[in-house]
């Protein structure tokens, strides 16, 4: 029997065994370092011609997306950044250009956390690869988790979705959209290939909140409704999205239309904002210290199901369930 | 201009410019974490017919190994592992089988350590690549780096060298090597297959010296004698080698034969023993707890050279230095 046979689910499923069964299905791993404060760590693979190519993304923008993809893992564990490590598996003809502008945009990314690549390893290969792992500090009393949403929260995301699938669809059909004035462009382009880790959400609740406090999230990597429907799977509970606080760009109407565009919000992934499950007052709180972007689309019910509701009239717009949503992924 | 041309010297000077400037050379990384404990870290990648091959590595092998060269680089900066990230991308048409055996030959090696498999990723790639990343625990007054060596210093083995690369060898050529005793060609394999790292030594030095230590050293993954040129270059020492200290192997011996089998001793690889500088007192104590396996080979010396000595009559042997041996790697 071959991995091709039976896909990602299954293969994850049967090395879960040999992990460590204490820790499941987040972000990143929280591990016990020393009494006051834990390690949390995270690993990303980039490979070309799957998770990149030269088409779509220029290497400074690889290096750049790959480091807020894993700060992102560490911001949505609750932690802070320490250091990243590197590894690379190159092909001999690639162009050292290529691999320089890699580790500026890796740099530029990492610049204001004030840290470091701390480490890594090269290799030969026959296919370019970029393994990143992230090291982040989190207290016991601020790690966030995916299990612990509880019915009465508010749903709350740092940021608009869709952007990045949008600018993807640019990339990749430049032509297609050549008539769209260069703002609009620019704008979702410049989401896709420069995506930012939103740590600075965690710093102020850091501050704000001393002594913990008890939210549940994870980020919006895999897309706005895997991030709600795995809360929600992992916590043992449902929600209820307003459709109307759900912000859609308008340069993503621009570009595809009001239809799609909702879809792409949903489902386009790579936005890597946060998405918090917690008290409506510590909510309101970011969205004082953060502005407009960061938004309460809902909120927390005992329903297992994850309903989208147009609130003018009450129509029930989408509802999900985990299983619809296993297939649609 | 491409990778090919430049070579991995070159390339690894480029990306040092990129990384942390505090940190050089040592086989981890120690980074600041609590008031008395840093987190060492270390990453290695294994590629497909790079690093190992189903002609002389069975996927438990594979597994195995990954773990001990990111535990050895852990115990080589005087850490103690708690636990590892496993990245993979693999083909589709890679076997389960084959996934499952390389999880059970890390779990074989992490278990007497009593740590685990924290995290990861899996992907799709057309090469499959192993990274491991290990993650330990080391007060500063026991860390271990290449560069604090001393004149005065003896060096110390924590085993013997030469037997991975005689087991590479078997399993290389077996129809030149049928004649020998199964038992000269199953130890050297098995050495190959199935190396140890040596934290029982970290493990015992933390206990014996609980307020610390000054020892330099490191792992000899890339051989014995690049582990000592590269201790002696970072600590701008050089060393003196008695050569009948140096324990050849009577099974590498009756494969190669006497020459060679010196050769393979010093520049053979993959044996993941420790080379420790230390004062001698430290270093008899560690031979008392550990036995004959554990070696004093030499001492550092001012003169900036490694020299091999026979004793017996005084002629010098073997007189390397660093520029000899980065031609000679």
């Amino acid at each position: 029997m071959y991995i091709k046979d039976i896909g990602e689910h299954q293969l994850l499923s049967i090395i879960n065994q040999y992990c460590d069964q204490t820790i499941n299905g987040d972000d990143g791993a929280i591990i016990a370092f020393d009494s006051d404060r834990n390690l949390v760590v995270t690993t990303d693979i980039l490979v070309e011609n799957v998770h990149f190519s030269d088409r779509t993304t220029p290497p400074e923008s690889i290096g750049y997306r790959g480091v807020t993809a894993n700060l992102s893992d560490i911001a949505a564990m609750g932690g802070m950044p320490i250091g990243i490590t590197v590894g690379l598996s190159l092909r001999g003809d690639t162009e050292i250009n290529w691999v320089e502008k890699l580790y500026q945009g890796m740099k530029k990314c990492l610049a204001p956390y004030n840290i470091n690549i701390v480490g890594g390893d090269i290799t030969k290969s026959e296919t370019n690869t970029i393994s990143i792992t992230a090291l982040g500090k989190v207290s016991a009393s601020h790690s966030i988790y995916r299990h612990q949403a509880q019915v009465g929260d508010v749903i709350l995301v740092t940021g608009n979705h869709g952007l990045s699938r949008a600018g993807l669809e640019i990339l990749l059909f430049p032509e297609k959209y050549s008539h769209l004035p260069p703002q609009i462009r620019e704008k979702v382009i410049f989401a896709h290939q420069y995506p930012k880790p939103r740590l600075e959400v965690i710093k102020y609740l850091y501050e704000l909140c001393q002594y913990g406090y008890r939210i549940a999230g994870m980020d919006s990597s895999d897309g706005l409704a895997d991030a709600i429907l795995q809360i929600c799977h992992q916590s043992k509970v449902g929600a209820r999205l307003d459709r109307t606080s759900i912000i859609v760009d308008e340069a993503i109407t621009t570009i595809i239309g009001r239809k799609t565009a909702f879809e792409w919000v949903l489902y386009g992934g790579e936005d890597f904002e946060l998405v918090l499950c917690l008290p409506l007052n510590l909510a309101k709180k970011i969205q004082q210290e953060f502005g407009e972007k960061c938004q309460i689309i809902g909120q927390i019910t005992s329903s297992l199901e994850v309903q989208i509701i147009e609130q003018q009239n009450s129509n029930l717009q989408l509802s999900l369930n985990q299983k619809k949503t296993f297939q649609h992924f």
